[in-house]
C-alpha cells in the first residue's frame, strides 16, 4: 500500500461492540486499514482523539411523497439527504409507496427515478405495499427483492393504504418466501375512526385531542395482531415507531414465543410528550403526529426499552410538511385534529438528541448509541456490512463527533425545507463535527459541503428465504399429529 | 305458616360460598324457609344428608338453530331441555340468531316461539348480532333489553355472522349505553382461513388438521383485540369457551387494567384434547368443535383456571349434530374438516362431568363448583338471586346429588337427539338423584319425570345504564387535557 | 318451633356470595331459620330492610401483649374487646407469643387466662412461635392443635422473635403435619438494621424516614422467600399486611405455581401513606408501622388487589400503643425513630372504613365485604361455618348496618385505650347501628350494652393433615427418578 | 511501519458485532493493524478465510483451590491453562479463596504465588470472601482493587464459605464503593440442608436424588434476595451458574427495574440433565454439580437465554474433581450424594461445546458466541479492551477456527488432570486450529504448543466509584420525603 486516499489519525472508533484508538486508511471510500501510526494519506484529517462512530442510517424516512392521508412532503431526495448529512446521517432509507391498482415494479422505479442523481447520501428504499394482489406478489416481488429493495411496509391504519388481516397474511407470507422483510404501522383503524368520531361529536376539534382519539390500547391492538401474524406466517417482523410500555411488553413476549420480531422507535417519544400538542392557537399540530406522543411519564418505559436493549432502531419517522401552508393543512387551519397532517420533521436532529439526551446523559454507551443509530437498521435492512460500522471492508461512512458543541436547536439552523422543528429550543450537547460518506467529506458542522446527487442507491441483502410451509411439522407434532412423508 | 308445599329434610346445602344443613320449606316454586325441624310439607323428600345444590345452569346452548356455518342442531327446545334436566340443568341460556337483513326483534320473537310451551326448563336468550345496523341498534335494542334480554352475542369468525372491528365497536357501545352486556366468540377469521388453506392445499384434510388450521395465538389475537375494544367502549365482555393458557394470560392482564372481563371455559377444553380428533375413519369429527381442544397438557392451564376462581363459567356450548346425516356432515362425508359442522353435544353430561373430575378428585370444593355451576352465570347474565343460589327467595331450583353413584357415559344414557357423546366411556362419580325445577321433581337419575313445556321464560336484568362516553375527563386527564365544563 | 328467642324482621342479608331478605329466627345463640314472616320470637328486631352482615373478624389483633421490640400495649382483651364490638367485630384472634426459652403450652395458657372472663366477643389464637425446639414442635404442638389453635405466626424480624430460615423450614414442616397453617411477618432483617444504619448515620432520625428504612423491596425479598419454604414444606400460609403491589404480584405468581397462598392487608395500606408521617414535630409517629404506609400512589395497587379478589383478609393488625406515655416512645421521645413502637391502632375502625371506602364508594359490592370482613378469615382460620356467615347453624353474630350513617372519625369516639387514631378526621358513611353476639346485643352505634366477659374461645378446626414428605413421588418423577416401593 | 512480528491473512474476523476479512498485523503482542494487503510479518500464518475469534475467556474455574466442601482440585495453574489453551481460552479467571480468619490480601498473595510463572495463559482473580470483617473491607479491600482484583465471589450456601445476609449487605456496600463488582453462588443453604435431610431419612443416598436436594426453588429464592439486596446497595451483581427458566425471569425482572444484574451459564446447564445423574453405580456422580442440571427439557428455557441476549456469559465452572481418588469421594465411596464433591471438569470443552451446539447447529450466530465466550466476560471483569476482542491495541489472543473439524469427545484427548469427562461421547464440529496468546501460538488442535509458565496477570479495571449512600434523594422523594442540603 503506497498511499491513502485519506487517513483519519487518532481516531477514538465505537463500533456497536467496541472502542478502540486508530488510524483509519481509506481507500476507493470504503475502510481499508484500521492501525496504529498507519501509511500517509493524500489527504488527513487529524481526529484528535474524538469519537469516530459510523454515519448514521436513518431507517425511517419519508421524502417526496403525498403521505397517506396527509399532505405533500416539502422534502425531496435533494433536500431531505442535505439536511441527514447534516444531522451526520449518511445512509436513508425513504418509502416508496405503490398506489392501489399500481405495480409494485412501476412504484419502485417511479422512487427510483426521483432519488437518482438528485440525493446527497446513499439510500435504499422501503416499499410501502397498498395492493398485494396475488400477481404482485408472485411476479413483482421476487424481482423487487432481487433489485435490492427487501424490506415491505404495511399500514394497518388509514383508508388509501391500510390492508385487511387477510392481505397481511398473504403479503407477509409471500415477503417470507421471497427472503423479505416486512415492517408494520400498528395502529387499529376501527378504534381510531371511532374514538375520533366521539371527540368530533363532543366539539373536541383542537390538537390536543389527538393522542385521545388514538389511545395506546390501539397501537398494542395492532401489535399484538402482527406479532400473531408473524408466528403464523414465520415472517420477519419490524414493528415501528413503538410509542407505549405496554407495546413493548407485548413484543417482548412474543420474541420469548420465538417469534423475530424487531422494534423502533423515535425521538418523539422522547422529547415530547402529549402536553406538546396542548399550546395556543395551532401551536399544538407541530406535535402532531401518529401514534402520538403519549402522557407525561411514558418517556421513562422508552428510555428503558433504549437502554436495556429492547428496541432495534432509533429512526426520525421524518414527515416533512410545512406549517405555513398546505402541508401540515391540506384542508385549511380550520380543521379538526383528524385532518390535519399527521407527522413531524426530524431527519437532521435524530442523531444529535439520540447523544445528547442518550450518550451525555449517561442513560447508553456509545457502543449502544452506535446500535442504535447505526449498526442495527444495516444489520436488519440487509446493508450490513457496507453501512452500519467501522471495520476494514466497510463504507467509509464515518462521523467525527464534537462531544462537546453545545447548540439549542433551532429551525434556522437546519436544513430541511419544514418551517418548523418540534424540538425548537431543546439544548443539545453534541454534534458531529465532520461527516463523512464514502470518504469524502459531506458536511462539517451545520454546513453541507458535499455534493448533492453524489448518494448511491445501496441495494439490500435479502433474507434466507424460508421454504417452509406452515404448519411445520414441529407445530402439528405438539397437536399429536404425525404426517405421511411428503405432505 | 300453616304448611309448605314441599319440604327436603336434612339438606346439606351448598351455595358459592356457604356450606350449611337445613331443612328447606318451599312455597309457590321458591325458597320460603331454610331452618332447623321446620314444620310440615304437603309433600317431603329426606335428602339423608346428601349434597343440595342449585339447579345447574347452561349458559351456552344451541338449540333449534341453524348454526353458523353447520347444519341443523338435532336438538329443540322440548329435546335439549329434557336432556339439561337430566344432566341437573334448570336453566339454560340458548342463542336466538338474528339473520343479515333481519331485525333483531324479529330474531328474539322468533325464538320465543320456539321455546314457548316447549321446554322442560326455565330458559332466557342470548341474542347473537349479525347485522348491527345504526336502526337496529337505536330503536331495537332498548326494547329488546326491556324485554329481558340483555346479553348480546358476537363473532369474529364465521362468513354469515362476523362483524367487523367498526361494527363490534358501535355494537359494544350500544350495548353499554343500553345495560347489556356482550358476549364474544373469539378466533381471526383470517387467520383460519389462511391456515386452512395451507392445510388444504396440502391435501390435508382429516379431521386431525382441524386444530392445526385454528391455531390458539388465532383465539389469542382475537382476545386481545376484544379486551381492547371493550377497554375502549367500557362495555362488560365475557369470553366464551376460552381454550388456552395464553388465552387466559390476556384476559388476566385486561382485569388487571380494570376492564371488565368475564370467562367461560367448557368440558371439551378439560376431557379432551388434539389427540381425539385423530381417531380411525370420521370418528375423530365427534371431538370437533371451534375452539377446537389443544395439545395434550393444555388441559392443566384450564384446570387451574377453573380451581383458582380465574374462570367465572363452566358451560356446555352444547352443539347438537348428529353422525349419521347431515348435521355434522351438511356437504357429505368425502369433504375436508372445514366443511364438516363444528361442534359437540355435552348438555346433559355438564354438570356431572365438572362433578365428578372437580369435586370428586379434589380439584375444586364444593362452592367453587355452585360457583362455576349455577351462580357466577346468574349473576352475569342477571338471572340472579332468582336463579343460582339456596337463599330465601329464590326459585326452588334444586339438585340432590348422590356422590357416589357411579356410571360411565354412554350415549344410550342421554336424552339429547344426538347420535353420539364426545365423553363416551368416560367415568363418572356423582349424579343429579332428584331435580327439581321451581319446587317440582323433573328428574330421577337418568329419567325425565317433569312436564315438557312447564319451563318459563326467566327476563334478565339489564347492568346498570353507564351513561359516560369515551374518553372520559379522567382519560382525558392522563393526557393532560382539561375539557372546558359540559364537552 | 314454639317460638325464637329472637327474630330480626326483614334483613337484607348478605354473604360472600349471595343477597337475600328475610326473617331471621335464632335460638340459643346460633340461627335457627331463615325465612319469610317465620313465628315470633321472645325478642324482636325490625331491621326495616337495612344491610344485615355477619359480624367482623378482625383475625390480627395484639391485645395485652408487649410486643416485639414495642412498648405495652395500651389494650386488654377487655379494652380491645369492648372497642371491636363497637366498631362491629364480633370475633378477634389476638396473638398468644412463646417468648424463647418458654414453652408454646406455657405460652397459650397464659393468654387463656388473660382473656378467659374479660373478653366482650368471641376469640381464638394465633400463637407466635419465636423458639421452635425440636420438643416444642414434636411434642407440645399437637396438643395446641387439638385444643383448637391451629395458626402458627412466624416473623423474618424483630431479634427478639425473628426465625433463622432453617427454623421457619422445620416450623412449617411441623405445622403442615399437624394441620395447622402459618402466617408470616415479612420483611427482610438484615436489610432494614442495614438500611436503619444508613439513615441514622447520616442524622435522619424522624419518624419520615421509617418508610425508607424498611423498603417495599425489602417487603418483597421475605415474601419471595417464605412461598419457596411454603412450596417446599406444603404448608398452608398466610402472607400478612401486604403493603405492595409487587408483593402481590410475587404472592400471586406462587399461587399459579399451586403453593397456597392466602393475603391479607389493613387500613393503613389504603388510608395512609408515607407523607403521613412527614408531620409536624413527633406528629408522624402516629401513622409509624411496619411495612410503612407506601409511597403516595400504591394504595391504588392494594385497592386492585381488594377489589379483584386477590386478597382474602382485611384485618386492622391493631398495635394499641399510646402516644402520651411510653407506649409510642419507651425510650423516650427524644429518640430515632427506630427506637419508636411500630404499629397503629385500628380495632374499630376496620370495618367501617372498609364499608365506607369500599362498598359505598363502589369500589368493592357487598359480598366482597362479607368475604374481607369475616368470611375469608372464618375458613381459613378454621371457625367457618360457625363464624363468619349468614346460614342455618351458624352463630348469631350479626351487624344491621346504617348504611347512611354520616361520622368523622375521632379518637374521642372510640373505645380503645389510645390517645390517637391516625384515621383522626376522616370522613365515613356507613356504621352498624346494632351488633350482636350469639343473639345478644353488644352494640348499638358508639355505644357498648354487651356484657364484658361474655366473649368465648372458639376452637379452630384444624386442616386436613398432610401425610406426604417432601419430595413426593411427583416432584421426584419430574426430575426423572423413580422410587422403589417404599421409599 | 517496517515489519510486523507476526500477519494473519485472509482472516474472517468476528467480534461481539462485526464480521469482516482482514489481515491482522501483530506486534509486541498486540494487534497492530488491521487491513486488506498490509505489509509483510516475520512470521505469516494465512488464515484462509477462516473464522478468526477472540480467544476465549473463561471467567469461572476453579483451580489449584481446595473447594468449598469439596475434594482437592487435579487441576494446578499449569495443568488447567494448558487444558484451557487446547479448547481456545487465552484467558481465565480462576478464584484466589479467603479462608475465614484469613485476611484477604493474604489470601490473593497465595494466589498469586500460587499461579506466578506458572500458567499458560494471561488471568485474573475473582476472590472469594468467606470473612468479610470490617476491617477487611474497608482497609484491604481498596489495596485489592487497586491491585486489579475487582471481582468479588459470595456464597449463600456451603459451611465454611457462606455469608449471613447482613455480611451480603455490608460487603456488597463496601463493593460498591470501591469500585468492585460481585459474584453470587445462588442456592438457599437452608432449603437445601433440609430437603438434604428429607431424603437422608429416607435411605436416599445415590447422586440422582443430588438434583432432588437443591430444587430450582431454593437457587430461586437466592437470585431474588441477593437482586434485592444488590438493588438496595446499588452494586453491579453477576449471578453465576443460572440453571433454571424461573431464575432467567426473576434476573430479567430485577433489570427491569434498574437493578445491574449480570447472568452466566454453563455447558453442564445444556449438555446435561438430571437424568444424567440415575446412572450405574456411582457413574451419576460424574454428572454431580451444584445447581444441579435440571429436568429434561429445562435446557430449552437456558438456550432462549442463551440466544435471546439474556445471559452474558457463558462460563465452565471447571470443578477438576479426580473420580478414581478423593478428588471426588473425600469421605470415601459408599457415602450419600451430599458427601461427594460437587462440581464437574469442563475448562477445554466449554468454547467448542458452544461453537457446536450454538453457532453450527444454528441457534446463535457467531457474534453472540464472541460475545459469550469472551467479550462480554471481558468488559464485565475489567479486562477489556485488552482481552475480549479483535481491535487495534487489543492482544493478539485470537482463535483460528476450524469450524469443519468434527470430533468426539474423549477424556483421552482431553489436558486436565481429570479422569472423566461428562461430555464423553458428545459429537462435536468446530475446534480451535490455531490458538494464539499474544501473538504466540500456544495450541493447534488438542496439541499444547506454548510455554508454560508464560500466562501473565492481567489486572482488572475497577468500576466507577459510586458515591452516593442508599438511600438517594431520589428514592426518598418517591416516598415524599426532602433531605436539608447536606443530608
Amino acid at each position: 500500500m503506497s498511499q491513502f486516499d485519506l487517513v483519519i489519525r487518532g481516531a477514538r472508533c465505537a463500533t456497536a461492540s467496541d472502542v478502540f484508538v486508530a488510524d483509519i486508511g481509506i481507500v476507493d471510500g470504503r475502510i481499508h486499514t484500521l492501525g496504529r501510526s498507519i501509511g500517509p494519506g493524500r489527504r488527513e484529517i487529524d481526529a484528535g482523539g474524538r469519537w469516530v462512530l459510523p454515519g448514521g442510517i436513518d431507517s425511517h424516512v419519508h421524502v417526496d411523497q403525498r403521505q397517506t392521508g396527509g399532505g405533500l412532503t416539502a422534502d425531496t431526495f435533494a433536500t431531505g439527504s442535505v439536511a441527514a448529512a447534516c444531522g451526520g446521517t449518511t445512509t436513508m432509507i425513504p418509502f416508496a409507496t405503490q398506489d392501489r391498482g399500481q405495480s409494485l415494479r412501476w412504484a419502485i422505479e417511479e422512487y427510483h427515478d426521483r432519488a437518482r442523481g438528485k440525493t446527497a447520501i446513499d439510500y435504499n428504499f422501503h416499499l410501502i405495499v397498498a395492493d398485494p394482489t396475488a400477481e404482485a406478489l408472485s411476479e413483482e416481488l421476487p424481482d423487487i427483492v432481487a433489485g435490492g429493495c427487501t424490506s415491505l411496509k404495511f399500514f394497518t391504519v388509514y383508508d388509501d393504504v391500510m390492508l385487511k388481516d387477510r392481505q397481511l397474511l398473504d403479503a407477509m407470507a409471500a415477503a417470507r418466501c421471497e427472503g423479505a422483510m416486512v415492517m408494520v404501522h400498528c395502529e387499529n383503524a376501527a378504534g381510531v375512526a371511532w374514538m375520533t368520531e366521539r371527540l368530533l361529536e363532543r366539539g373536541l376539534h383542537a390538537p390536543k385531542y389527538h393522542p385521545a382519539a388514538r389511545p395506546a390500547i390501539m397501537e398494542q391492538e395492532a401489535v399484538y395482531r402482527m406479532t400473531a401474524f408473524a408466528e403464523l406466517t414465520g415472517v420477519s417482523l419490524m414493528v415501528v415507531h413503538v410509542s407505549s410500555g405496554d407495546s413493548i411488553a407485548l413484543i417482548a413476549a412474543a420474541r420469548r414465543r420465538g417469534v423475530q420480531v424487531h422494534a423502533e422507535t423515535c425521538p418523539q417519544y422522547i422529547a415530547l410528550d402529549s402536553t406538546d400538542l396542548d399550546r395556543p392557537g395551532l401551536e399544538g399540530a407541530k406535535a402532531l403526529c401518529s401514534p402520538p406522543p403519549r402522557w407525561r411519564g411514558n418517556e421513562a418505559a422508552i428510555w428503558q426499552g433504549l437502554e436495556d436493549g429492547f428496541f432495534d432502531v432509533f429512526s426520525s419517522d421524518h414527515s416533512p410538511y410545512r406549517f405555513d401552508s398546505s402541508g401540515k393543512f391540506p384542508h385549511g387551519r380550520d380543521v379538526p385534529f383528524n385532518r390535519m397532517s399527521s407527522g413531524v420533521p426530524g431527519i437532521e436532529t435524530r442523531s444529535p438528541i439520540l447523544f445528547s439526551e442518550g450518550v451525555r446523559k449517561g442513560r447508553i454507551d456509545i457502543n449502544r448509541f452506535v446500535a442504535l443509530n447505526s449498526a442495527n437498521a444495516a444489520k436488519i435492512y440487509g446493508l450490513y456490512p457496507r453501512k452500519g460500522t467501522i471495520a476494514v471492508g466497510s463504507d467509509a461512512d464515518l462521523c467525527i463527533w464534537d462531544d462537546r458543541y453545545e447548540t439549542i436547536i433551532d429551525n434556522g439552523l437546519l436544513h430541511h425545507s419544514v418551517d418548523y422543528t418540534p424540538y425548537q429550543g431543546m439544548r443539545i450537547t453534541g454534534w458531529p463535527a465532520i461527516t463523512l460518506l464514502r470518504g469524502e467529506v459531506v458536511a462539517e458542522y451545520h454546513s453541507f459541503c458535499g455534493t448533492s446527487g453524489n448518494g448511491r442507491y445501496v441495494p439490500a441483502e435479502k433474507r434466507m428465504s424460508a421454504g417452509a410451509v406452515t404448519p411445520t411439522q414441529a407445530e402439528l407434532s405438539k397437536l399429536g399429529v404425525r404426517l405421511a412423508s411428503g405432505q
